[in-house]
């Protein structure tokens, strides 16, 4: 790829930027131990996150009106704590719980992988998640970004075609100057489709130790980097 | 004031962080001596500038459709080239031209002051110049934000009530944990008016060494600082 027409860079981010799996488990046993919980929370994390394409999917096919990630977030904790027999919990407490979303560890080359790529680029985020969450979790993380970009801005959910359309709108670039990486096959396709270019960074981790995303890359990709070093690294920054 | 509640500070850009009347005089005699044009570029800014507030009136009074200040900017400009009988420029030129306004120099203690305040707040941009011209600003400047928020992300200018509502929403946060800093009293008056806390930081040169603001300060505002510096030590940070 010729990267010299490239001016941004947006990012997925849970999975891609940031260890949710890792985050949630970590926490959740520190919690647990404290409050005297003992449930598998690995596959607690997994059915967390296992609710939310379904969730953004009644949103896209509008049978709920737009619910930002938060609330999406919170509709399957309080399924989860109902399935997982977690009683006893104050509001302050489910909220502060569903609030882990907001503090989810960035994967160990992200900070400075996106340090070393923002000094040749505009690098903002391009997530499903709200503007509040991306702005505390960049807070928390040291994530550097130029800009805060989110689907709550277009009260749409990735992968429809306006979250994208409007990311490059209000960067002022046309979409061919933009870069999406992420470490899912079906953003960056949507991404293509709405004409931006795009770098896939494989996170095999993303679902914990025990799961493995399929290897196979779709080959019509920009960039493969493993990580956010060598993506910089092929950028030449 | 009790700061304690305080959670994120928004800030009005043009002449609050940014010197606009120092950037447009510097780069206008730059490029007019390349360019063998000779004018009172304090004077082209000031037209430039007074343009602003009306542009943005009919666009408030729906006169307009939404345009962003990028589109505003360049109504005003090819006004002020026939008023000043700048003739020959191509549309490369006219439009870097335009954009001077995304190159806007940071007032000396700016930079240093939203480090320091960052370190306690969530710091964003609340301003009527869109997105793309905050993210660009903000990348050759050093400013820092956490977030660029911008009345373009709601289709409404200042002091339009939505903006800062909408401000407030997009943090996540009730208005009263949102301090505006403004060196403009109206915006500030707007802020109050939708549940924002509010800080002056005045700025006497924005107009240039031969204007003054009026110096009479609205006696409802929560904090009054001489700059950001004065105004993190007045917020403990």
């Amino acid at each position: 790829m010729n990267t010299t027409e490239i001016k941004a860079l947006t990012f997925d981010i849970f999975g891609t930027v940031v260890d949710w799996y890792g985050t949630i488990v970590s926490e959740g046993q520190s919690w647990g131990a404290a409050k005297g919980i003992a449930i598998d929370w690995g596959q607690f994390a997994l059915d967390w996150r296992a609710g939310y394409e379904p969730a953004m999917a009644r949103v896209r096919r509008g049978e709920l009106p737009w619910l930002m990630i938060d609330q999406l977030h919170r509709l399957i904790l309080d399924e989860l704590l109902v399935q997982y027999t977690i009683t006893g919990l104050n509001e302050t407490e489910k909220d502060h719980w569903n609030r882990v979303w907001h503090r989810l560890t960035p994967w160990p080359d992200a900070v400075a992988g996106l340090q070393r790529l923002k000094t040749g680029y505009i690098i903002a985020t391009l997530s499903n998640g709200n503007v509040a969450l991306l702005t505390n979790m960049a807070k928390q993380g040291g994530l550097p970004w130029d800009c805060i970009l989110s689907a709550e801005l277009f009260h749409h959910y990735k992968p429809d075609p306006e979250v994208y359309q409007g990311a490059a709108n209000l960067l002022g670039l046309p979409p061919n100057q933009v870069l999406m990486v992420a470490a899912h096959q079906g953003d960056l396709r949507a991404a293509q489709a709405a004409g931006m270019r795009t770098a896939f960074v494989p996170r095999p981790l993303e679902y914990g130790p025990t799961q493995r995303p399929d290897p196979t890359v779709d080959p019509s990709f920009d960039l493969v980097a493993t990580d956010f070093a060598d993506l910089a690294e092929k950028l030449g920054v």
